[in-house]
């Protein structure tokens, strides 16, 4: 911790460390929250001299870029900001953080369009009558499920443990009154049959259109395939990322989550995410259009 | 209920409950369990005409045949007991007495030996410092590890959600020295490719060569095969059914097991056992070794 940068430093601490523990919270959500701690971490800079500032903002951009590694979105949206930032002439304090308040308020607006629009596009998947199904929680795909709530459609949503995301899933599924069953994960295999169509989202998609996204997608994707049932993922712009199969970090979270004693010779394992390889997916939905690799 | 046979129809009652009720025995252990109980009904039978004993055990033994669909062994373990005592003769309740705690004993002790036997077979397919990776509790894979112990083999074990059988087998392999990776059933398909072989054990075995077992099997069988790791089904041959995939019932279990409230519009579901199609299984094990159904 530099000197007299006490209270900034805890600040840019803190921030950090709320973005690398988040456990409730979307990729693209927390890609836009991690905007708004920015903001934050601007507008409560202690007054000073207009180059402390703007390194420590940067600093701590670039800092939480690397904080979440298997979700492009974070670092996509950072470093759209951190462009504009960087591209952009200002002269005093004032005039920074009136540009960052813009910039922040701008791209989280931009973030949450191209959720929509990408709903949208993946909800021209999907006929009235139909059964989606998903794992984990996306707020792509639910936002699907908003827009086509008054279909008749139906769902069948897994569990995704050990987070249990699918819960949160599940009460607003039910608050639109779309008829659910919910299942745990080991399920998938049994219930895919069900499906006329699964949608995914997507933490980060590769290069080669493979897709990182809650453990589990991949045996989802595999079960649906075993039993010719479309998959697509459907993932906004911003969770494109130039890394490829072997380059991304798949994140480890604590195994405290996973309930079980602390065993000799016993290691508990709690990878977030997994990746379903781009030759299991459908198609692949953003704010444009559903689109292949080919 | 009979007049007259409050008791022992009661009796009865709480044994049929007691095997379509558990969820912490598997298969093999369970149809043992079931003779267990059939003894201890006919010892606690009221003094009267042979008849009546003769009737309302096997009336009870059919009852206990069909509590337990998904799982072969209990029908089939029953079955050979019922035999037993069909085909023998006797001429007082005290001689049906006597049988029954032979027939019992032999028939427990023949499907001990035929899942050691199984594993014994089975732990031919690894080699030492090999990795097993396996799904949900069995008794045979369970056998196969207290035979390999001394051979430097890990483990990857799954939870097994709902029920967690998991954690029982790990709690024994942590006891054997066995080092494991304990993960959620959703992670399956991030870690088989560590494994060397897939071994599961099996509640029945279909007319084709299907397994059926603990919901998630099919999963793993799936990611076993993407990523060409041998996937191994164990059982000895009293789970060995005549039925095939659309005539078997997987058995439904109570879906408070599933952790979250009752919600308007949504139904839980919790089927325990899952189907893994014969050409996902490499090879298959029993008593007498491994063979294929080609």
């Amino acid at each position: 911790m530099r000197e007299g940068h006490g209270d900034n430093q805890s600040l840019a601490d803190d921030i950090a460390e709320t973005i690398r523990a988040d456990r409730t919270h979307g990729a693209s959500q927390l890609a836009r929250l991690a905007l708004a701690l920015l903001a934050e971490f601007t507008r409560h800079a202690p007054q000073r001299s207009l180059t402390r500032i703007d390194t420590d903002l940067v600093q701590l951009a670039q800092r939480l870029q690397q904080v979440r590694p298997s979700m492009a979105a974070v670092a996509n949206l950072i470093g759209r900001w951190l462009s504009a930032i960087r591209s952009a002439s200002y002269e005093s304090a004032d005039a920074l953080c009136a540009l960052v308040e813009k910039n922040t308020e701008e791209l989280i607006e931009a973030s949450k369009r191209a959720v929509i629009a990408t709903a949208e596009q993946t909800g021209k998947l999907v006929r009235p009558g139909q059964c989606i199904m998903t794992h984990s929680y996306s707020s792509t795909v639910n936002q699907v499920f908003r827009q086509l709530a008054e279909l008749e459609i139906s769902a069948i949503i897994t569990e995704s443990q050990p987070g249990c995301e699918g819960a949160q899933l599940a009460r607003e599924l039910s608050g639109l009154g779309v008829e659910t069953r919910y299942i745990t994960d080991a399920q998938a295999g049994l219930f895919v049959k069900d499906a006329d169509i699964v949608l995914v989202g997507a933490d980060t998609l590769l290069a080669d259109g493979s897709v990182v996204n809650k453990a589990g997608t991949y045996l989802l994707a595999l079960a649906a395939n075993d039993h010719q049932i479309p998959f697509y993922a459907c993932c906004e712009s911003f969770k494109q990322s130039d890394l490829n199969l072997h380059q991304v970090e798949l994140e480890a979270m604590d195994t405290d989550e996973i309930t079980l004693e602390n065993l000799p010779h016993l290691q508990k394992q709690n990878l977030y995410f997994d990746i379903t390889p781009a030759r299991l997916v459908s198609g692949w939905v953003n704010e444009k259009g559903v689109y292949s690799y080919d």
